[in-house]
This record gives C-alpha cells, sequence and structure tokens, in this order.
C-alpha cells in the first residue's frame, strides 16, 4: 500500500472466553481487534500477530502490527482509540509507529512464555482462571535439570500435536527454568517459535516424569527417542501466557 | 433438631457471576451451596453465613454454617464432598465440626474486608476481574490519617446507602489502612459489622476528598456532619474480597 503506516501494538488478553488468537468462524483476539480497527477505518484492515495463542491461553505482552492510511492520529493515541472500541478482555497496552518493512510474525526473533503452576493448597476460585492445580510440590533441581537439556536447537516432534502439519518441528529454545515466586510454580521457556500447543506438552512431560521419578539420564534417553507417544499430558491452557515477544528489529 | 451435628464451612468465590451472597430468585453463593447440601441430604438444608456480601464482591474467608443428620462422614470430609458437586467459582476451603450453638452470623466479632485498586498503569484483562483501577497515585498519609478518623464506636450514617433500612447505623470499626503491596494499594477494614454497601462508600469517600486536597482537619468536619450527600462514589464491586472472619467463639 502506498502512502501507509505501520502501527505496531502491544496487546494483553484474558484468553479465558477466546477460540485463541486465530480461528475462523468463533470468538478470537485478532478477530476482535480487527473489528475495531474496521469501524474506525470504514474499510477491512487485516492484523498480523506474533503469536497464535491457543484457545484459553492468555497474554501479557502479544505484539501486532496493522497498515493504516489514517495520519492524523499520533501512533500512541491508537491505543486508547482502540481501546475504546475493545471488550474489557483485550486491551492493548501500546501503540507506536514501526518501520515500513516490520513484519510482527516474521521479525519475532523469540517469544516467551510463562506456565502458572499453585501446587497443593485448594486454588481460591479468583485464581482459578489464571493458574493450573498441582497435587504436590515437584522437585525443582529434577524439573531444572530436565530444562538444560532441551536449550539449544531440538527436534521437537516428541512434543507436537497429533495432526501438526509443519514443515520441520525444530526450534531454537533458548531458556526454560522453573522457579517459585509468591507461593506459585513458574514455568518460564523461550524460543525463536513454538509448535502448537508445545509449551503445555514441554510442561506435562516434565512434570509427568518427575512424578515418575525419572533421573535425568533415565530423562535423557527418553528425550533421544523423540516419540510423541512419550509425551506426557497435554496441560489445560488456563495458567498459560504469552510474556513477551523480542523482535530482530525494531 | 435433635441429634444434629453442627458443620462450619470456609468459604472462597469469585463474586463475578454471583448476585451477591444472598438475594431471591438469582444465582447467589449461599444458594448454590445450599442446592449442593440439598443434594447431599435429600431434602432442603438452610445454611447461614458471616457476611451477606453485595454482587460482584469476592471472598476468600467467608464462613457458614448448617445442621446435618448425616453421621457417616466426618466433618472434614464435607468439603471435597459440597467441591465435587459446586460450580468452580465457589469453593470449600475447609469444613469442621462446631459446637451446637455456634451461628456463624451472630458470633461473628470481626469481619475484615479487602479492596484492590491498581493505580496509574493500565489494568491487564486478567487483573480487571480483581481490582478497581486509580487514574492517579494517592498520598497513602492523607487516607491513613483520614483512616484513624473512624476507627472506635462510629455513626455510620454518611456511609449508609439511601434505602438502607438498618436500626442502628452504629458500628465499630477496629482497624483501616492504606498499603502498598506487589504495586498494588491496598485498602483493609475490619468492624464487627458492616452496612450494605459501606466499605466501597467509605473506600470511595476517603479517595474522593483526598484527591480534592482536604485536609485531614478538614476532613474531621465533613465527617462529623453524617451526611449522605457529603459522601464520596460507591466504588464498584469487582476488587472488593471478604478477607476474614474472627468469632467470638469457636
Amino acid at each position: 500500500m502506498e502512502n501507509c503506516r505501520n502501527i505496531k501494538l502491544l496487546i494483553a488478553y484474558d484468553g479465558t472466553d477466546f477460540c485463541g488468537w486465530q480461528r475462523q468462524g468463533e470468538r478470537t483476539v485478532q478477530g476482535v481487534i480487527e473489528k475495531a480497527l474496521g469501524t474506525m477505518h470504514g474499510q477491512p484492515v487485516g492484523l498480523t500477530g506474533s503469536g497464535r495463542t491457543d484457545a484459553g491461553v492468555h497474554a501479557v505482552g502479544q505484539v501486532a502490527n496493522f497498515c493504516t492510511a489514517i495520519h492524523s492520529i499520533p501512533a500512541e493515541r491508537f491505543a486508547p482509540a482502540l481501546n475504546s472500541m475493545l471488550p474489557h478482555d483485550v486491551r492493548i497496552l501500546a501503540s507506536s509507529e514501526a518501520s515500513s518493512g516490520f513484519h510482527s510474525r516474521f521479525d519475532a526473533a523469540m517469544r516467551t512464555y510463562r506456565y502458572h503452576f499453585i501446587p497443593i493448597r485448594l486454588m481460591l476460585p479468583h485464581e482459578s482462571r489464571y493458574n493450573v492445580h498441582l497435587h504436590r510440590y515437584p522437585k525443582l533441581d529434577t524439573l531444572n535439570s530436565y530444562c538444560r537439556m532441551v536449550l539449544g536447537e531440538q527436534d521437537c516432534t516428541m512434543f507436537a500435536g497429533s495432526g501438526d502439519m509443519s514443515k520441520s518441528f525444530n526450534r531454537f529454545i533458548s531458556n526454560a527454568v522453573f522457579f517459585l515466586e509468591g507461593g506459585r510454580l513458574i514455568f518460564e521457556i523461550s524460543a525463536n517459535a513454538f509448535l502448537r500447543k508445545m509449551v503445555r506438552s514441554v510442561a506435562g512431560t516434565f512434570l509427568h516424569y518427575e512424578e515418575a521419578g525419572m533421573t535425568p539420564g533415565q530423562f535423557r534417553e527418553i528425550l533421544a527417542l523423540k516419540d510423541r507417544a512419550l509425551a506426557g499430558p497435554t496441560l489445560p491452557p488456563q495458567g498459560l501466557f504469552l510474556w513477551k515477544i523480542k523482535f530482530s528489529r525494531d
């Protein structure tokens, strides 16, 4: 598009009542923001997101961009303008001018997710949309030794969904760690990109084998088989947040 | 009732989708728990709560009691039995045997509420059910000097709703304080009992006059008038939690 401004949005949402970032014919985050953009522009406006979060997954650091021919509004004013039209479970935290070639998906160099767990004690109702319950305290040392085994370039076939049509299952995992914060257990993982439901499968697999008492050495052998049938359960989406996106430029 | 056990419940709920603890003909916390008790007993069972929270107000420390002729279940097993029948926005945190004369309302000597505020920064969607937004940082010193003025036996007429039919507006406020915790502003207040919507009116009045720049001396004169028309806005229920109940016995 000639004479077009590229606007970058920082977005947070409560994923509970969404069918994810992107899916056809249902309530999606992309859908409600595109609807507000359409109202603002008087014509359809496409929005490109950095991460296609699954149904029920939350975000505090999603990034998306769109092209606009509106020149009368300073970039930072798009955020409050859109928020006035958006439902309360999506908020634009910031809007800014991006370079014309910036693409939220292709230029995203690292995606970070956080998974929130509440071990042992009964979950309080106001926590249950944003945490996953664990019936025991896992051994952090064991989990973190598992984490170190998946760092770097990895064939992630084991953590892919059965219908995953991705061309490659290789991903570069730059960080993975379990830690305690305010009585909660948090799993943080960063990679250049993730397969669908991969974070939920990785966390479920680690917790499954830790509970089964697998030593780091045994777990390394299981990982080496790259066998989907050996993955642990895919955990529910409630506790998962798309936390941060890092870009190669902008 | 002859041969009846008195069971005490500690209850938490997300008030968002409830029309309060008690109201006729709508979805109430008391209603859903009584329904589960009725299923368990094969007949209606009445439940008495300590605090009648308003629509939208949450609880992490509500207490209630009921009489049962079921003797086969240890007291602590009522909690998991009820939880298996209750919707996810109500949880029984504990159940225990109470003395036969114990009454959750009459024996409650002190009720504590907490109000959660997020000042200035945009509220994230996953916080918006459980916090009230403030567009500025209030002066804590000023708010806490207002707090000290309402301690002790008080005529709370100023903080009563217009249709309040209470026989007496006197309440004993044993504690009131504003403090910061993890980036949030918290207002905690304890009293022997509260009028309907009183906590929301007290907090709204304090914040209103602090923003208007009233000195403690000026605020004392306003308080002395006991005039409902001088109360600040009744704040929304989202950020409010029934936090704890203290009993004179049990």
